[in-house]
């Protein structure tokens, strides 16, 4: 019990599998609750994990450690797995993690499974898979407690008692006659009023609900507005035909800021996760950074231009790091700043306020910046016409930083592109051929009429 | 009903706030969730924000709408409001969403809040004010459904009924004579095993716990790897003293999410939120601004030193800024997923597998890359040694990049401070010297040796 005494037992977990001692570790991994043992298994080497696995002697825990390991430690367990144990596993989920395995498998693999998968227990994932993996269908749990409009209390409870275990039970949903969802009520509230008491004369009717096709997003959005401890899910007909609970709601959560947070440093998400060859986590890597690349190269290109000018005055090329580095990062905590106002919803109609503020950011920092490098640059090498240059860069620079950083995020989800997407690299780039222009323009011109 | 329905109504309470008509306005607030208030609040000008706020009747609305409202918009809502309605307000709210808004408040507001609170209501929220706000303290709410272990299903159903309406009843806990929490069941336990069953037969013993001075990032880890929809929490002595509900958990990682992601690229938590003066949100970014000016001036150094050298090559000075953009994208892409992986906690012990990985990835990266460049600069130069300078920076350079990229945020992990803590800007700056250091070091020698 508490929460040492959890991490002592994870640890010990740890121990005995890289000694590699069965007998030993089947006992704790016996006690162990399928959660810490899949946690476990993410900091195991691939021949340690199998071992681990290997230790549960219960299908269903295995199962259920299997439905919560990632990327390459979910391949590594299945990998010599045969199709039937997969299968006879997978009896023990519900129908949202059995789904969630079988898209997880190579497309062989996951046909050989399914064809030895029960009649009831196949329609229904092959359903299931019929949705897209991002969308409130794709995640929805496809059983949901539901009650007839001309029942009561009493019976409510009766249905309580009945419901099979691997029925999630948050709320109760009432449907009329022709299958329509048409109230919500609470497991408490059933208990609180008079057995006798119809459904209807207690229930919400303004339900809270979401259709299969909606964005896992949105449905995350609207748990978390609303504190749903489940969301529940409609076909086009306005049937209840699931619910989104709120553990998968987290799983959202997490997932999309990741993915965010991945996307701006221009990694594909689940570069990490994901099988077998070590080429392809430096292979996903790779477009991006060849963006970043066209975009240096375009910078020599724009340097190559100013030549004669940075060859005579060998004081200009000493300050295009500081310049390329201080816009490149105004513009990223722009862009940053933006791409959690838009995840959050606090930007929306509130566009020209967002771009209003952060220029006012970038123009306010600017004129700091410009005086602090004019200055340094005046006493350190006393050239008038690059510390005014500088000056000039630093403000405009800085301040159109801003607002390319905050306009990138907010077109691209205009054309509904993903805000975050690369944000980072491109806004980079543009910042880095901008400022330089800017810098060395400036300096063309100074540097021209004084005769220098 | 339903979510188009939902938009309708939140589109149709910003156009009336915006064209300023109280009594249309009042009309549709009143049918609104508080949640839709709160939310629509957040797109509107103060001004807008307060006459929206003005047109809700009931006070426990006004609470909630109050409760769930950020930043300038609470300080926008509040700034008129007199200490007695503050307090009024908070009445209907629960014991840590009282808190919380407390918090938020000017000392002196909240003293002057707190002061014409109900004795025992002011005794609870002192109470809770004394915990760190980013502890399970800080964040629980103070109420827990308990029963007592000598307690059968009948005596704990009736328990439910008594309930208060406030009262979250997520599970019921148990506790021993001496006040212990010695176990947790599930309201739909209590109603599938007859009346007379005693809860010591199907409670769990093995409770999952967290202490009230728990970070809160570890109960939200918690809750989300065991599914929980609250966590209790107990004092030193093992004694309940409130839980934290799934919602805030939610909360919490939304929080922690958008923290890493602002840290990382230098802007610090809570920048656009916060009180007032304009100036505010670019002070805030000033210091990283600075780390990042510094580092510039230290390239801008390094460059000074090797100036004979690049004075003599022209081409040299190309490639400055494709040599530091790589290097710095290398790094902050080994950065990102490297907090990543300690935020979702699959980085730990696993360490160095991770620095493994990530320099593997860099040195594939930089092999490809070394080629591409060297080969591009001596088609569109005919430069060799500058070619053989680029691949040999490219190469060490993006392999370290990404050493460093996984050591900084690691390190800094080991010694307690927040790993997403600047890392973009750190890294960058680190890169930018160490990547010119490598270029132009090895264009001296190069250049040297063969008399150029």
């Amino acid at each position: 019990m508490g929460d040492t005494l959890l991490g002592q037992r994870v640890d010990a977990i740890r121990r005995l599998a890289r000694r590699g001692h069965p007998a030993p570790l089947a006992k704790v991994v016996a006690k162990a609750r399928a959660e810490d043992v899949a946690a476990v298994i993410g900091h195991l080497a691939a021949q340690e994990q199998r071992l681990v696995f290997a230790q549960i002697k219960q299908d269903s825990v295995a199962a259920d450690v299997l439905s919560r390991v990632h990327g390459d430690d979910f391949f590594h367990l299945v990998t010599d797995v045969p199709p039937e144990r997969v299968a006879a596993l997978l009896t023990h989920l519900p129908g949202d993690d059995q789904t969630d395995i079988l898209e997880r498998l190579p497309e062989a693999v996951r046909e050989a499974v399914m064809a030895r998968m029960k009649g009831d227990e196949r329609a229904e994932v092959e359903e299931l898979l019929g949705y897209a993996p991002d969308t409130a269908g794709g995640i929805m749990s496809p059983t949901a407690f539901t009650l007839r409009d001309d029942s009561n209390c009493r019976d409510a409870i009766a249905a309580v008692q009945e419901a099979s275990d691997q029925e999630l039970i948050y709320y109760a949903y009432v449907e009329n006659e022709a299958g329509l969802l048409v109230g919500v009520t609470s497991l408490r509230n059933l208990l609180t009023h008079p057995p006798s008491t119809r459904l209807v004369d207690i229930m919400s009717r303004d339900v809270i609900l979401v259709r299969t096709e909606t964005d896992q997003e949105e449905v995350a959005r609207i748990a978390g507005r609303y504190d749903l401890l489940a969301v529940p899910v409609v076909d086009d007909a306005g049937h209840l035909v699931g619910i989104v609970t709120v553990d998968d709601v987290i799983d959202v959560i997490k997932e999309e800021a990741a993915e965010d947070m991945l996307l701006m440093a221009g990694v594909r998400q689940h570069d990490e996760e994901h099988t077998g060859n070590p080429l392809w986590a430096p292979a996903k890597r790779l477009p991006w950074l060849f963006v970043t690349l066209l975009g240096g190269l375009g910078s020599s290109e724009i340097l190559h231009q100013f030549a004669p000018l940075t060859g005579g005055d060998p004081v200009l090329s000493l300050f295009i790091p500081v310049v390329m580095g201080m816009e490149g990062n105004v513009g990223i905590q722009a862009a940053t700043v933006t791409v959690r106002g838009i995840a959050t919803g606090r930007i929306d109609t509130a566009l020209a306020k967002s771009v209003g503020a952060e220029v006012f950011n970038g123009a306010a920092l600017g004129v700091v910046f410009a005086l602090v490098i004019a200055g340094y640059c005046w006493l350190r090498y006393g050239a008038p016409e690059v510390a005014v240059s500088l000056a000039v860069a630093f403000f405009a620079g800085m301040t159109s930083a801003s607002f390319v950083g905050t306009a990138v995020p907010l077109t691209l989800r205009r054309v509904g592109v993903d805000p975050a997407i690369a944000t980072g690299p491109f806004v980079t780039t543009a910042m880095d051929a901008l400022g330089l222009t800017i810098y060395l323009g400036t300096a063309a011109l100074l540097l021209k009429s004084t005769g220098a």
